[in-house]
């Protein structure tokens, strides 16, 4: 089967956002093991708009379009593809009810006071079509079939279409494919991208089934490994043994087989299966590790407080770190992130700390310390393992990778 | 004059990469006033290319193709072109003496010990094509002109294509332009976005020159305004008359007019004019906050340090929370919220301080306090300003629409 993605919006061809809902799909479509032939981006107008998805029809079994389902006089992606295939739209009380019920939510008032007439537009529905859900937004999801074709339409913002696929779109497609497909995301940290190719060449150039496929993440390395069978289990059998391959080369820079685990969620796993707690002193990263902690929920039993000390004064006065300390070595130095974890230890209680500080530019640089230069403190249970990174990039960039870099370190002294 | 993008690369089908290209290119055809009316990915399919290349001629003046210009058999956008026009290829002795040059430079050897056969398939050029240096790889550019129609031709991988079309094929493209285009960025938050452009519903049907344009981000609308004419001045002229206006009807919820300046910048540079310093105190946003503020490039004068406080236990032991507080009220609460933030400018001395506390899900909602219910407390000189937000969404984003609506709040606090 084969699926054409057309993406809806003025401001993806002036380049005011990045297309990254169709890299996202295109990666599921393959997953799915559907052949995706073209992508297509148009703007907010309806002559274009009505021409390609007739120009996609012709030519593909699946239209997947995402964007144009707002409620301001730009959104019209329902209304064209209505009009190419000769239907209604007509009001879908459940989808009006959702919205009122947002709106109540959100503004506690009576949903008159709140809401504006084209709020309204996003309750009508395509005539026949099946309404998907949308839990992070107003604006639900479509499904259409018809004369063998199947149509889906999805909102452009990702934080609302990418829970929608995963919910709803992506088990409805599964269900159109005869084979099975099974794949697994080997995810690797620590190794460079050129490098990890390199030493899997051989397993690259003899791929049939399973396939495997790169995919270039910051500081990371993602192989996604894909069987397909008759049956789960056979296509899962299939996919074993080139996993273990890959285990046999990387060992334990491989910190997840699985497509949706996250490298902090994998740190997390680990502290809760060692009844560890942690706590953080950031500098440079400025409350990002954290941040990236508390994604994981019910990270509360081992994240009780974290620190951030951009300051020297801050780094004295709650971590203890030695006023000698910073004036002989500086803040950005192996000797300070050391007393930054252990500071951090101590004050809080917990089991491990993971410490950054480090120089994210643009300035602050000099010939002996650059920007770029990033020290890591990771201490478990009184042991100390401090890491210096000379990373390259701007400044959240800098800061990104420091991240990444903190949560592997700790993985690794935790295995 | 109209301008297509065809993207030419298997790998970008299949979700390998994002296709950064095309933002870069879109946002430079918006720069030179070009209309650009679509965007096309295709594989390294000669059929599906042929055909691509042969409908972007019919419908547009200008089409920019990028990829598919390697030494490999996959490789075949040259080709294509040539095909489509009619055209032969034939050996550009200049190009194969680059070619030539770039393998004894990166080898240090004699090119006939280093180069393969396929390598000589990148110095053909279409046959009265101009060819366009590239100083970052062995594909060279092209630019074909045939009846009416410009045709460019550039390699896919960003570092050699981004230089290729600053150096040679901006200033190329420019010539055909003779208007100048001038823009800015109205951004606007704490106003919903069908509410926005329900108030400027007036302006936007009657946009001629100047336009206005709406973009919604998370928590934010963003209107562009662009006005062509022919010098920089005329243009500029143009679109302050529309700027003001949008001044009149949003006022203060207007933060910025500026395309590159950010929420968290506009908040450090009213800091900064008052000469306050800022400090945080978080609980579900876990570090995100201040991970925000940190993006401010020399934000050190104003921040010093940020508290994570994800328990009670380290409310009540760095901030001073009491427990009869937490007990009475619970810690999601208005009360817990600004003694978090009085706590939090008292322990560090700071003159500002933004607390936030809520419940990001997808556990811990109760009827009474359901997930996406958060207090955000903002001190400023020890008056407490505390706003209750009732947000949809999952984890992650009850958590981003938290830390908008904090820097929002604390920004009209300082006003």
């Amino acid at each position: 089967m084969t699926v054409e993605l057309l993406s809806v919006g003025t401001e993806l061809l002036l380049g005011n956002i990045v297309n990254t809902n169709a890299n996202y799909l295109s990666q599921k479509c393959a997953q799915l093991g559907f052949s995706l032939y073209y992508q297509v981006t148009v703007g907010d107008n309806e002559g274009r708009l009505c021409e390609s998805i007739q120009t996609a029809l012709n030519r593909s079994d699946i239209l997947i379009l995402t964007g144009g389902l707002g409620p301001t006089q730009d959104d019209m992606t329902k209304e064209a593809v209505a009009k190419v295939l000769g239907l209604e739209l007509q009001m879908d009380e459940a989808s009006k009810e959702r919205i009122a019920s947002y709106f109540r939510f959100r503004y506690q008032k009576e949903v008159s006071a709140v809401i504006t007439e084209n709020n309204w537009k996003q309750a009508l529905k395509i005539d026949g079509s099946i309404v998907v859900e949308n839990n992070n937004g107003t604006a639900p999801g479509y499904i259409v079939e018809t004369n063998g074709k199947t149509i889906i339409l999805m909102p452009g913002p990702p934080n609302e279409m990418i829970p929608m696929f995963e919910e709803s779109i992506y088990p409805y497609l599964e269900k159109k494919q005869n084979k099975v497909f099974v794949s697994s995301m080997v995810k690797i940290c620590g190794v460079g991208e050129s490098k990890a190719e390199t030493d899997i060449l051989d397993l690259i150039n003899a791929q049939t089934n399973p396939t495997i496929a790169p995919y270039a993440k910051t500081s990371e390395v993602h192989f996604r490994v894909t069987a397909s069978a008759d049956t789960k289990e056979k296509a899962a059998s299939l996919i074993l043994p080139l996993v273990e391959e890959l285990y046999r080369r990387f060992g334990d820079n491989i910190y997840s087989v699985l497509e949706e685990e996250t490298l902090e969620e994998v740190v997390i796993k680990l502290l809760k299966n060692k009844n560890y707690t942690i706590t953080t002193a950031e500098s440079c990263t400025g409350g990002l590790l954290t941040g990236r902690l508390v994604n994981v929920a019910g990270v509360s039993e081992q994240l009780k407080e974290g620190f951030i000390t951009y300051s020297n004064e801050a780094k004295m006065k709650y971590l203890g770190v030695k006023e000698e300390t910073l004036a002989t070595y500086g803040a950005v130095s192996e000797q300070t992130a050391e007393e930054m974890a252990r500071g951090a230890a101590r004050t809080s209680g917990a089991d491990t700390a993971i410490a950054i500080t480090g120089i994210a530019g643009p300035e602050g640089g000099t010939q002996e310390k650059p920007v770029g230069l990033v020290y890591i403190a990771c201490l478990v249970k009184e042991q100390v393992t401090v890491k210096e990174l000379r990373l390259k990039g701007n400044r959240l960039k800098i800061r990104d990778q420091s991240v990444i870099a903190a949560l592997d370190l700790l993985r690794r002294q935790l295995l």
